[in-house]
C-alpha cells in the first residue's frame, strides 16, 4: 500500500487533480497558489486557505502572536502572488481543551493585526477540540481585477526573472515575522509588465521549477545575483533551497527590466529587487557562475511529506 | 488561568467577537451560521469554514468516503440554513505520513460527491503534514440573492417553529450520511414567509437557543409535536439534545402554517415538516407536554468544550 510519505506532495496533487477535474468558471484551481473563480459580472475571486501546524511550522519558542500572525501572512502571501486584495478571513483552530484563553487571544490579535494591516477581515471560522498538535486553518477570499491577475503559467522564453528582497536563514525568525508582498505585487502588476508570478515559500529553487512548469519553459539563473539573507550565513544552497521568505519571484520581458528595477527604487527604497536570470525554452533550471560555468539545479527544496534528503 | 474548558464555546466566541469587530460590508459574522459580507454589486457572499477532528466527529468505523461527506456536508448545512448555494470549496486535510494513498483518494470521493450533489466544487486547498489524529477543515463559499438570505435573527413573537425530519440518535449512523436541506431552505425562501432559520448541528434545545438569543425572543415546545428518530428510541431528551441531524428549524408567522404545510407535501413528500411550537416574547425555552403542564428547558446540547454533564 503506497503512503503519503512515498507520494510525496507533488504526486499527491497531481492525483487529487485528476480527481477533482476543474469545472466551468474556474479559472485556476488545484495546484495554483490560489483558486481563482468567476464570481459573475467580470468578478474574479481569489480562494485560499493555508494551515500551520505545532511543532511542523512553530514551536514552543514562537509567541502566540507570532503563531498568529504567521498563519494569517502565509495566505496572505498567497493573494500577493497573484496580485489581489485580500478581504474576508475565516480561521479554524485546533486547540486542546487545556489551552489557556489568554494564548487563544494572543493568537487571534496576531491573526486580526497580519489581516488588518492589509485590508482583510477575520469574519468567522470555529474552533474544534483537537487532541494532539494544535492547529490553525486559514481560509482567505480576496479579490483581482481581470487585469491584473496574474499566475505562474505566463512566463516565456527571454524574460528576465526577478525576486524582492533576500533569500535564506529564514527560520532564523523572518518565517514568523514576515511581510507579505501584498502592496508590491500590486504595484508591480500596475507598473511593469509581469507576466508570471508565485511566493517563495517552498525555497527558490522549488518554487522556480513550479513556476516553470506552469510556463512549460526553464531558466537560467545566476549564482551571483541570488540575494542571500545574513542568517543564509554566506551558503548560496541555504537562499536557494529554504523555504519560507515569501517573497515575490517574477518575471517580465527582458526589455523592461532596466526601467522596472529604477522604478522600483523609488517606490520602495528599502526593500531589494533583483534580477536574478532568465527564462529559456526549456531543460530545467541550470544554475550560472562568476566564470560562466552553469549545472543543473536539483529542487531540493522542503516537501511537506518527504524526509528532507531521501 | 482561565482554559478553554472552562471558557466553554460560547465564552469564547463571545471572548473573539469583541477581539474582532464586525467591519464594514459584513452582514453577519462570528457568531452566526456563515459570514455574510457584500461583495459588490448588490451580491452577497457566504463564506463558513468548519472541521472534523478523528476521534470527536469520527471514530475508525467510518469509511474515508464518509468521512470526506461527512465534513463537506457539515458546511453545505450551514449554507442551507442560510437559504444559500454553495459554489467554491477549498479543502485543508491534516494528514499522517503513514496515511495510505488510497484512503486520501476515498475521502476526497466523499468530499467531492457531497459537494457536486449540491452544485459546488472543490477548488482548492491543501494537505499538510500533522501528528496526532486526522483532521479535514472545509473552506465553503457560497451566494444568496439578498432577498433570500435568511438569519437566526428574524424571529418574532408568535411565529409557528418549524423543522424538518426527525430528531435524536443521529449518532447511530444518520451523522456520517445526512443530507444537507440545501434543496428544501432553497423552496422554503421561494414559497413561506421564512423569517428566522439555522440548521441542527448542536441539537434541538440548543440551537432553538442560539436562534431565540440572537432574535431576542423565548420559546414554547410541545412535547408530543416534536418529530424522534428510530434511533432516539422514543426518548425525547435525545430528541431535543442530541446533535449533528443537520435538520432545518426556522420560524414563520403563525398564519401562514397551514399553507406551507401543505405546499410542503407537495414538494418533498418524502421528508417531514412538523409544527413543533411557537415563538413567545421571552423568558427563555418552556416545554409543554399533552397535559398542558410546562417546564423550563435547560440547553443540555453538545459544547466542544465542556464534558457533557458538567
Amino acid at each position: 500500500v503506497k503512503t503519503l510519505r512515498q507520494l510525496g506532495e507533488r504526486g499527491l496533487i497531481e492525483r487529487l487533480r485528476r480527481l477533482l477535474p476543474r469545472g466551468r468558471g474556474v479559472v485556476a484551481g488545484i495546484g495554483d497558489d490560489c483558486a481563482v473563480v468567476r464570481a459573475g459580472r467580470g468578478r474574479l475571486l481569489l480562494l485560499k486557505t493555508d494551515a500551520v501546524v505545532e511543532g511542523v511550522h512553530f514551536d514552543k519558542r514562537a509567541t502566540p502572536h507570532q503563531i498568529g500572525w504567521k498563519a494569517m501572512a502565509r495566505a496572505l502571501s498567497d493573494i500577493a502572488a497573484m496580485a489581489g486584495r485580500p478581504r474576508w478571513a475565516l480561521v479554524t483552530a485546533g486547540l486542546r481543551e487545556d489551552t489557556a484563553a489568554r494564548t487563544i487571544a494572543g493568537i487571534y490579535r496576531g491573526l486580526a493585526a497580519a489581516a488588518g494591516r492589509f485590508g482583510a477581515r477575520i469574519v468567522g471560522g470555529e474552533t474544534v477540540r483537537a487532541p494532539g498538535p494544535f492547529w490553525l486553518s486559514v481560509a482567505l477570499a480576496g479579490e483581482v481585477e481581470p487585469r491584473h491577475l496574474r499566475l505562474r503559467s505566463g512566463a516565456r522564453a527571454g524574460d528576465a526573472i526577478f525576486v524582492t528582497g533576500t533569500l535564506g536563514g529564514s527560520i532564523q525568525g523572518k518565517h514568523l515575522a514576515f511581510t507579505p508582498r501584498i502592496r508590491e505585487a500590486q504595484w508591480l502588476v500596475r507598473h511593469a509588465p509581469v507576466r508570471a508570478m508565485i511566493d517563495i515559500s517552498d525555497g527558490l529553487a522549488r518554487d522556480l521549477g513550479h513556476l516553470c512548469r506552469a510556463s512549460r519553459v526553464g531558466a537560467t539563473l545566476s549564482a551571483p545575483a541570488i540575494p542571500m539573507s545574513p542568517p543564509a550565513g554566506g551558503c548560496l544552497q541555504r537562499a536557494l533551497d529554504d523555504g519560507e521568505d515569501f517573497e515575490l519571484l517574477f518575471t517580465t520581458p527582458a526589455a523592461a527590466a532596466g526601467k522596472l528595477l529604477s522604478a522600483w527604487r523609488q517606490a520602495f527604497p528599502e526593500l531589494r529587487l533583483t534580477r536574478i536570470g532568465a527564462i529559456t525554452r526549456g531543460g530545467g533550471i541550470l544554475l550560472g557562475d562568476e566564470l560562466g560555468h552553469t549545472r543543473k539545479l536539483h529542487e531540493s527544496g522542503y516537501d511537506h511529506f518527504q524526509p528532507s534528503h531521501a
